[in-house]
């Protein structure tokens, strides 16, 4: 009863990170095949997968195949009502899904200008206004959640999963942020689930970064 | 046990829309309360409501504000299991949520070129490139759908609210699509819910048309 997912580069594709922590997290099984999607491979790569066309994708114990990680999120819950994927409480658990909702369809500014890079931490310009409105915004869904820390909503949910990689770009890019989203910040960093992840991303042979820059770099914190 | 269901402009916000669909079409009920967004009121008109900043956004009987249109669903599939809002099979319901996540997150060009507009049909020039391979996308997914129509999945789901202001916008920009497509927008032209919705829109006082052009126009279907 092990699922499949199909992922692209660990240290750059923030949509497979996601779809990793909701199993890891969570304790669901889950073999983790790595697709080549970023070279002439492209279509070959999706083509047993149609008609999904991004990462990540699963496929199911049972052979369904299924794309977006919000629809997977919930089948997910829905499949495994035990794991404590979504907070328990309705009202929370709306929230919740609100938070996560608003992840899957917005942050345009921050996904384009501060793509994921878990190798490298930049010393980068000031960030733009458009950035600082998204982060602003992350300050104020974050502050409505119950806490009470580390995670959103007391023990880590999908939410949690969902922001991760926005934890990350803020690390990557030294954005500013408050001390409360500091704190959740560097939750993200020592999970266990985001550890191994790194780690295997770090040791893994892809063809791209997909951020080139002069900037300079500094040391990955921890 | 009624709920509040926060909109804009009919005529033109296609999200709201998608929000009346997925109470009207279900039998669940509710009050609809058109804000006023789109003059120097929206600071006001959304206050109650924080964090809200865009439509629609609900509130739950018991008192609960929620935004974002899916998590809305979700919470409204949750609450109301026997109401038929996803498919009933587990395999159709996944891919359901697929096409539902797909729609909220994508198809960018197609609603930035293409926007809402419940009045007119517009003699438009040829759709860009950008918008074609959306439509293609669109038809792509649709075909994947066990109907066997009008709906995607049969019975009408939280799939078709999703898609209810896309097929308006095939209708409105004179898009270009398949005999199959073109059944599936004209299911949703003759939808009552839909057709009240409508009726309302022509009737409201509002400050905006989204849209401004000279493009010569035809009548609005049937």
């Amino acid at each position: 009863m092990t699922y499949d997912l199909y992922i692209a580069a660990r240290l750059h594709s923030s949509w497979s990170l996601r779809g990793w922590l909701m199993f890891a997290r969570f304790g669901l099984p889950v073999r983790t095949q790595l697709l080549d999607i970023y070279g002439p491979g492209k279509d070959a790569a999706f083509a047993p997968l149609a008609p999904a066309r991004l990462v990540p994708v699963i496929r199911t114990p049972s052979g369904t195949v299924l794309g977006d990680t919000l629809a997977i999120a919930e089948t997910l819950a829905e499949r495994h009502p035990d794991a404590g994927l979504w907070p328990s409480d309705p009202a929370r658990r709306a929230l919740a899904r609100w938070l996560v909702a608003e992840m899957h369809s917005g942050f345009q500014a921050l996904r384009s200008n501060c793509p994921m890079d878990l190798r490298h931490v930049y010393d980068a310009p000031p960030a733009t206004e458009a950035v600082r409105a998204d982060l602003a915004r992350l300050e104020e869904l974050w502050a409505m959640t119950p806490g009470p820390g580390p995670w959103l909503f007391g023990d880590y949910s999908l939410a949690d999963a969902f922001y991760a990689p926005v934890a990350t770009r803020i690390v990557t890019w030294s954005l500013p942020v408050s001390d409360r989203a500091r704190a959740y910040v560097e939750a993200h960093l020592a999970c266990p689930a985001f550890r191994q992840w790194r780690a295997e991303g770090l040791a893994e042979s892809t063809r791209i970064t997909r951020y080139d820059t002069d900037l300079p770099t500094r040391p990955w914190p921890g």
